[in-house]
């Protein structure tokens, strides 16, 4: 299918293609040109608004004003690296490691998610002394090379090296054989035992197992109870480590914790951080218990020029000052369940809902052509998240079959906020009847 | 030795200790807490002023009024990631890729030089299907595990994996065989002749020589005629590409050109950079020929969320017309002239000055024990780099033996800038007398 596109924007994909090269990703058939956001909207060249419920990363809304505000007032004071002392990072350290159990006492700051994935990964192994790392099937972690190892939407650059093990992500929605309860849970429990089984087998050991606690990527699934407690457990019974990355579920975004992990069960050993941790600055951090820490600074003198940096420090503090100052746990929750029950009511309405999933301000609208079958709609999930963008409102799709409504808006999202997308949503459906595909 | 510190300081190392765990980095015996910044200032806590000597990441000076109005400006307006349309990157990418040769036509933004060095890897990787890498032995290119790799000042978590070959840096000034001119050049080529055939009877090949073209870290040597010419053609000819790490070396460093590529010679196939690009916002690139960019992305759906943001781009652009606006190239070329005629002079009565190396404002000073032997001078190094802390001028050392001073302020230095340094570098080296060490 060829695209027709306005020539303003045609204009500005050539430019893209000629300076950013061929296949850069871009969301839409028809792609948008923003030019400004505030809280939860943003306006496109022509200044239609949209309503974004979509992006995690400005989880305190587009262009908070006390943000802005810290970052410019730190720029124009002071603006060096970490091998200076300097209190904006130690009174920003002290405030975040405060928010995870005791145990998980420092934090190294790098720049982005993927930084801090690959950090982690090199403190596992300078932890276990292994390399087999063990990760889910519908997965994606970063882009460094060691990183992009763990993903499983893209190849990395040379295909996969022997060390990675994926397990199916614990889902009770879809599952194959018909399994419930404990039953479903052993079954997925097995797949990583085999997974522990052939890395110890290989002679790589298992250094570490590293997920998203509320397992995004993978379309939110439900997890069978009792799954991470056992699964970590048996992790750590082969040597390895259980590295969260809450680089998505993190910083109240599930209503219920500050962090994912709380909602999954078990206090990781490390924790990585990133999107929305700066609202949009470039930062990212490993929060570790301090052994761990120890071991992997023994073996490395970790450094990060631009990490941790006065202006970085005072962003990410601010960050954290307005979640906990507009009480932005709170609000995701309570809009959270609002979002779900109106969502609960529109599948009364629209056969094609087959599973609404997630906590808080992250949900998962699972689309089926048939709700007994369960048949991923994966082409009505990507005309409905085109039209929805065409009356304003921006959301996307994530798991296996891509077929899982992503909404994922800023924190200070609101009631109205939510009635008007269901409004949107409602029209949407009724106009993008399900079909096969 | 154990140093004594006042109870202020004690306290910042307490906390970080506790925060950011033991052994993070931090420069001087006495070490410094800073808290404001402006041109080529440092004010610490007391209210005590520096002046910078070694920071290269603000090259426009810290806190530049410009950049920092451009920052603020940009950030109160719209930051999201390149997943939709942004004119904000595509005209900074214009007149970014536009100071660089015309094959060099497209651009990949990152948040670091270490995320850029390891998109380069991945990059080589894509378009030679090698695994190979030739580095120096004395160098740092980054801290993500495939980066690591590359350090040989510190080792790698896990150690060196077989795809790593080291040549000597080309060195002429330190040789150990009394080997001059063509000889030199030869002896340097035949040690890289053999790191190519170890990779290629390895059954790795060749995927990219990845070197700085001004040696930052090996201290600054300079290479014998002709030898950068005759190693990129033996890289090329051997199927690998020539990266050229421009992380310390671009953005008017040296004086003579944009990038520290045109003085060593040939064009690279990839070039990076990092540090000075945002002037301390975390921005980082990769510039390449489209056909490797274009290899690159049919391997690996490259994505940074942070990478390329409207803020980041707008920061980058505007770091980019500060060193246009204010000619900072040519400030850079004169100034370093000038500091270099003063240091020469200053060589004249201090005996402990071997060799002053260098272009623009990166200069090396090579301390030696005695001048006939050039035995390095490491301790006597130390010792005045601690020295002038103390008189309030803040410069580094680099090199194999650490023994080399490294001069590298922000760009905004002056001659005034230079004639308070060379007084404060004569009386310090008058003070501290060489010594074998």
């Amino acid at each position: 299918m060829t695209i027709q596109h306005a020539p303003h924007i045609a204009a500005l994909l050539a430019r893209r293609d000629r300076l950013l090269g061929p296949d850069t990703p871009l969301f839409y058939d028809q792609p948008l040109h923003l030019v400004r956001g505030e809280g939860v909207w943003l306006w496109d060249h022509e200044g239609r608004r949209y309503l974004d419920v979509y992006n995690n990363v400005p989880s305190v809304g587009h262009c908070h004003p006390d943000v802005v505000a810290a970052l410019a007032r730190q720029a124009k004071t002071l603006n060096v690296h970490t091998r200076y002392l300097d209190e904006t990072i130690l009174n920003y350290a002290d405030d975040l490691v405060r928010t995870f159990d005791p145990e998980l006492s420092t934090v190294t700051f790098t720049c982005t998610g993927s930084e801090a994935n690959d950090v982690a990964l090199q403190m596992a192994q300078a932890v276990t002394g292994s390399t087999g790392l063990i990760c889910t099937d519908t997965t994606y972690h970063g882009n460094t090379a060691a990183v992009s190892q763990l993903a499983s939407v893209f190849t990395p650059v040379g295909g996969y090296k022997p060390h990675i093990r994926r397990i199916p992500s614990p889902d009770s929605y879809r599952v194959g054989a018909g399994l419930t309860g404990d039953a479903l849970r052993d079954a997925y429990l097995s797949q990583l035992a085999d997974a522990i089984a052939s890395l110890q087998h290989a002679g790589l050991g298992v250094s570490a197992m590293l997920v998203c606690p509320i397992f995004a990527n993978e379309g939110l699934p439900q997890p069978p109870d009792g799954f991470m407690e056992a699964a970590v457990k048996m992790v750590r019974e082969a040597g390895g480590l259980y590295i969260a990355d809450e680089v998505q579920s993190g910083f109240a975004r599930t209503g219920e914790h500050m962090w994912g992990y709380r909602q999954a069960g078990p206090v990781p050993d490390i924790v990585t951080l990133g999107k929305p941790m700066g609202a949009g600055h470039p930062i990212g951090g490993v929060v570790s218990r301090r052994d761990h820490l120890v071991a992997y600074r023994r073996q490395f003198s970790y450094f990060n020029t631009f990490g941790g940096n006065p202006v970085s420090a005072a962003v990410g503090h601010e960050v954290l000052k307005v979640i906990q100052r507009e009480r932005l746990l709170d609000n995701s929750r309570e809009v959270g369940q609002y979002l779900r029950y109106g969502l609960r009511m529109l599948a009364q309405r629209h056969e094609v809902i087959g599973d609404i999933r997630g906590s808080g301000l992250f949900v998962g609208v699972e689309l089926v052509s048939d709700r007994k079958a369960r048949s991923p709609a994966t082409q009505s999930a990507r005309a409905i998240v085109n039209r929805l963008r065409e009356r304003g409102i921006l959301i996307s799709r994530i798991g296996a079959h891509d077929n899982v409504l992503k909404l994922r808006p800023p924190l200070v999202f609101s009631r109205e906020h939510a009635d008007h997308l269901l409004t949107e949503m409602d029209a949407t459906l009724t106009e993008c009847q399900p079909n096969a595909g």
